[in-house]
């Protein structure tokens, strides 16, 4: 081992330890025990715990078997282990909560056959990780393992005689603690979510054996080196410039100031545990740490930001690499919720979606939430508009969440993501109610199905799920953004321009991107527009290209459903060919195209008892391309789903794609009665643009008539703008207006 | 007007009147207004009581406007008449139940409007309809008005003054009644929905005015003619050898001696109405007819028909042309669910049912319905499998329901069904839970929505949804059955062979087709095998062509979802054409093909949450073509549905087609853990076959194998058979057996 350089003294100095030492118990303090078995009987938690007690019976006499470590993922091997360690961290709760000693010997014994053996393996016999592990194919999977079974330990720790405790610390947890850490330097000093696996178990048993080296280690990492080395995924393992590493380090540079994670909430989800386990330990075992205060209380920041980034069924925003479909229902999510809820504020609406869980972790905070929903203090979780900054300093871009009645628009100018990142800059989705209006694909993967490249990410998440055609937002020159190149896309992120949600009838998310393309300046403008004259919320898009040579522009929407009405004149293709060779394009087939008419044109769809109008302003030349995916797809592995692409000449300068998508109407299959199935737009025009200004007007069939105004350069809120339209003078405050016009107008 | 010859004492004959004649009140007496008035307030009758205030009250102090006819369909004439003869069916019954004479004066008020303008209209401008009508473009509409209206007239007519009901009896009300019958005789004693409406309205009017003459008129027809005239839908108005008219008429040709309307359950749901008002009427005004057991109370056992072919959500079996979605939450069917309750054997599960409607018809069986609910009667709707005969004597084939667990396997093999049927025979459609496994495609329409032919038929409906190839089952040689001919098909149906449901564990449904092709004959046979071997019931399928000369057979599958695994190497087409020209064939893509591998295949797909796979018996040569919906298709009239096609090479003599469709495993997008993805079956092959005997062997991987015997030309139940397999002697009675076979064969 080169790094075993670090002194214990650095670490002393940092921290003071409270002198909580001794109690062992890493979720569950003796306090805490004692106040849920003499208090009331909580159904919520008794349930729980219940449905622990039922996952042990079937292992209390007979025990888990402990097998030499031999199989990848989805084996055998693999799959006892994973089982193990849960069924001790139940084991280890149960026997602080019910007293039954069984829980405690069930623990014992496993431990102590995994205690003679562990001596024994070296490292797995599987080369795929770069950091393997002694138990499975990965060091992430023995971190994991550490973090359950380190509980595990902690609750039978006071019960064990002094003799037991110290085999098992010396001869299985703290070779253990070593392996993952000095012995993996790469793997235990990287900034990565795997890593923070690493952390916290060596952390949460050092907690428990009394080891401060171990908990400083944790905390803060060991000393960096500056190997370069790559990860079997091809990500970096240091990052660029990298000066601090440890669980401290994780949480400062995984979260942005708002609790956004950078790879998105899909994988939040996931990592979420490692954060929040490590933190209530040391919570409970050195207070005066306040991690739950660290960074303005990032870490509870972030649960709420997760919950923030679902839709109306609690379905994860499907951001980078993400399968659809992944909620707040997960397993993961019961600690985030319950730990949200009492070492948060409280918030009653945290309750009601523990309640919908029906199940609460075993620990005081699972209690408290149990109790309190006992009382009927649950009420409905609140979702709102919200921006989150990403990027550590949260000055990296972000993602802008608008919400108005059943509307709820995401638009994404984050930093990429890294690995899991996917080409989307400016790229927006659309849900109503519970239905996906305009989608994000998501990733190309069938987690855990064999069938499906055995449940891994699919050669098409890289083809077409990350590519930008993919996503809903301009593709300039058939070619993604960076041209798929993860490195340079990593480097820089879009800026935000505007987000501005206090007006309930005009809520505006605005971004600029120059980078993704070279020569081109992107800015796009989603306005989420509230008016008793429209039966739901309107989307105005504003999307700005600027070129410095002609190219063409290609803005695609990913819709779902039965096309309905068109005023283009859309040809069908009488052969089906795919629309490119790569970058995505190769897995769209043409289905269709027409040439615009006039400078308005509409497409309306029907999706699930409700209609769509995507109403355009457009200019001569532009055109229609529907398509549909299934291209170059041998496999089979991608959806049928359609799209709907704007083709457009860019010209030197600026070149605006302006629209509205109306939500309208509605269709019973029972009744059969149809309601408002054409949209009540009637048209949409820019009716001003300059260098510093564009203007648009829309009117609906009442000869209603709106405009819309945006400072394209200056983004002030309290900067004070006019401008002369027609006879009139206009005058306002901030980045943009919207005012209804006289009717004289 | 040509035909006047009928004389009253013909009818006189037939039917003795009961003296109830001078109540008047067509759907509610005197009495049972007076015990619902005296009776307990029963919450559902009294909410929709107040749903039905809440309807009129806008309109009871302005009236309604009662406008000149001009427009066809969804224009406002039509729209306007349509509202007041409802809002007047409603203010009759409120009158009688609230007891307010402001319901009563509204009906005076709209019929004196229409009284003295009726004199004034001639048929309606449009010449569309064989039959046109004064008030709407067509007599059908008439009807329906006539139908409402006389409830609401009854309703009132002891209230009105001799000189008011006279006036209106002669000015409006007969010369109505005259119209629909002796002046539009072709419309009156068409056997036809639409005519049955004409009945009821006639009759019904009558029984208000104490019009004997238009009772019997309503009851049984006009003399009969033998003019041949089409309708406007290309349907003969006289059926061939048409014998008799009326009512009683319409009740004996439109319905099976099991209740199976020879249209489908979509368009009996519409006809239930007149069928059942009408019958309300005469059961309160001419109770002697004992019209609910007329032919065995067929009536009623239509109710209980409709009821059985829904899906686990209510929806309509989609047989021949229907739209998708309609079920028994439809507002037709709450008065089917009331009468069906009072007047037939007090099923609580059709109180369940009502319940699930939250509200009742304002009549005593509504009345009853909601007092017993209200006692906590209700409970669940059960269905089960059900074998349903089509043809008024029950010996034109039919339609075979089986039922186990969670699957519900629909096999038809029906009479054609007229204008609205499709080339379907020998098809069958599979549901899972709430899921189609295996769609009908049901009708290429969109009703109502304006965007779509204005909500009429779309061209595609004759192209695609009637064709062969849009149903599971084997289309000959590219060609629909009797070559999209509806007189063939209509003048001779399949036969129905076993429908064997005593067994839990193996239910049968076959039949054979020998007319649809030319030399042809068809025999499919399908199996529902429980065993707790399998997850879920498996469906075998023993498709047998017979053929004189070789022909290409093609068995379609339309499934939903995405492909995971396929035996056969699937070729995807790097550009996509259509199958074929006509029949079809034109509006499918060719996706991908390949051919099978050995005697025995599997295609497996994943759809929402749970697999399905095709185990098939195959032998050289056979190919599988992957197709999808949308060719030829310029105004997307169509979905963008997936089918998987089982290409045969078929050779003079027997060609089977076997195999084992298994629905298996599930995955949860939010524990992300899959279960038995793959199928369970190893094997599937025929072991023996003969001029009288087919086996069919299955193995699973536990290598369980089980028998299945069908004797394909003697279906007598208590035949018994015997076989000599390899060194066994089988014998069973009946003509089919299923046996798991010892270990050691
Ligand atoms: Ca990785
Ligand atoms: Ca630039
Ligand atoms: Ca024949
Ligand atoms: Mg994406
Ligand atoms: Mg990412
Ligand atoms: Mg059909
Ligand atoms: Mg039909």
């Amino acid at each position: 081992m080169l790094i075993r350089k670090y002194t214990i003294l650095v670490y002393l100095l940092i921290v003071s330890f409270s002198p909580l030492f001794g109690q062992h118990q890493l979720t569950l303090t003796n306090e805490e025990e004692k106040e849920i078995k003499q208090g009331e009987t909580v159904e919520l938690f008794s349930n729980s715990v219940k449905a622990a007690e039922k996952k042990l019976a079937p292992y209390l006499e007979k025990g888990v078997d402990v097998p030499t470590p031999k199989d990848l993922a989805g084996g055998y091997t693999h799959s006892q282990h994973k089982k193990n360690y849960f069924l001790m961290q139940k084991a280890g709760v149960l026997f602080q909560i019910t007293g039954n000693e069984a829980y405690a010997e069930f623990i014992k014994n496993t431990l102590e056959k995994y205690s003679a053996q562990y001596k024994n393996w070296d490292r797995h016999p599987s080369k795929k990780s770069y950091a393997r592990g002694k138990i499975f194919w990965q060091c992430l999977n023995d971190a994991n393992w550490l973090v359950y079974t380190s509980q595990a330990y902690g609750s039978i720790y006071s019960w064990l005689s002094p003799k037991e405790r110290k085999k098992l610390n010396n001869e299985l947890f703290r070779p253990m603690a070593d392996f993952l850490s000095v012995e993996t330097p790469r793997f235990f000093n990287r900034l990565h979510n795997h890593s923070t696996w690493a952390n916290a178990g060596v952390g949460m048993i050092g907690l428990v054996m009394e080891d401060e080296d171990l908990v400083q280690k944790a905390l803060y990492g060991l000393p960096i080196t500056d190997e370069k080395v790559k990860d079997n995924d091809g990500g970096s393992i240091t990052k660029e410039g990298q000066k601090e590493a440890g669980f401290l380090a994780q949480i400062d540079h995984s979260f942005s100031p708002d609790g956004y994670y950078t790879e998105g909430p899909y994988y939040q989800r996931y990592a979420m545990y490692p954060f929040l386990i490590f933190a209530l330990a040391l919570e409970n075992q050195q207070p005066s740490l306040e991690i739950f205060k660290y960074r303005e209380g990032v870490l509870l920041k972030a649960v709420d930001a997760l919950l923030q980034q679902t839709n109306a069924s609690g379905e994860f925003f499907p951001l980078n690499d993400a399968q659809k479909g992944m909620s707040y229902y997960s397993r993961e999510l019961q600690l985030s919720l319950a730990l949200g809820y009492y070492y948060g504020k409280q918030d009653k609406g945290l309750l009601g979606l523990i309640k919908e869980q029906q199940r609460v972790p075993l620990n005081y905070a699972g209690y408290i939430a149990a109790r309190d929903i006992n009382k009927g203090l649950a009420q409905p979780f609140k979702k709102h508009s919200i921006y989150f900054s990403d990027g550590p300093k949260g000055d990296k871009g972000g993602i802008g969440v608008l919400r108005s009645d059943e509307v709820e628009l995401i638009m994404k100018f984050s930093q990429h993501g890294m690995g899991h990142g996917h080409f989307d800059r400016l790229s927006y989705s659309l849900n109503f109610g519970k239905e996906e209006v305009l989608q994000d694909y998501g990733a190309a993967r069938y987690v855990n199905i064999h069938q499906k490249d055995g449940g891994g990410y699919l050669k098409e998440n890289k083809t077409w799920a990350k590519q930008t055609i993919a996503h809903n937002t301009v593709v300039v020159g058939k070619r993604s953004q960076f041209k798929g190149n993860v490195k340079k896309a990593d480097s820089i992120s879009p800026e935000e321009y505007i987000f501005s949600t206090d007006k309930e009838n005009v809520q505006v998310v605005s971004a600029k991107e120059s980078n993704a393309y070279q020569e081109v300046d992107l800015h796009r403008t989603l306005v989420l527009i509230k008016d008793s004259s429209f039966e739901n919320p309107l989307v105005l898009d504003l999307f700005n290209v600027q070129l410095d040579t002609a190219q063409l522009l290609q803005l695609p929407y990913h819709y779902h459903g039965q096309l309905m009405f068109s005023s283009v004149d859309l040809q069908r293709a009488t052969t089906l060919k795919p629309l490119g060779e790569k970058d995505g394009y190769q897995h769209l087939w043409n289905v269709a195209e027409g040439e615009v008419k006039g400078a308005f044109n509409q497409i309306n769809w029907f999706d699930k008892h409700r209609f769509y109008t995507l109403n355009m302003a457009t200019t001569e030349g532009e055109s229609i391309t529907l398509a549909e995916l299934g291209a170059n797809d041998p496999h089979f592995n991608l959806r049928r789903d359609p799209s709907i692409i704007l083709n457009k000449q860019g010209q030197k300068g600026d070149n605006w794609m302006v629209s509205i998508l109306e939500t309208h109407g509605s269709y019973s299959t029972v009744t059969e009665a149809s309601k408002n199935t054409y949209s009540t737009i009637k048209d949409v025009f820019i009716s001003f643009q300059n260098n510093e200004y564009i203007t648009v007007n829309f009117t609906n069939k009442q000869n209603e008539e709106w405009t819309f105004i945006l400072s394209t350069v200056d983004n002030s809120d309290v900067k004070e703008h006019q401008l002369s339209l027609k006879d009139r003078v206009i005058k306002w405050d901030g980045p943009f207006v919207l005012f209804k016009n006289e009717i004289d107008q």
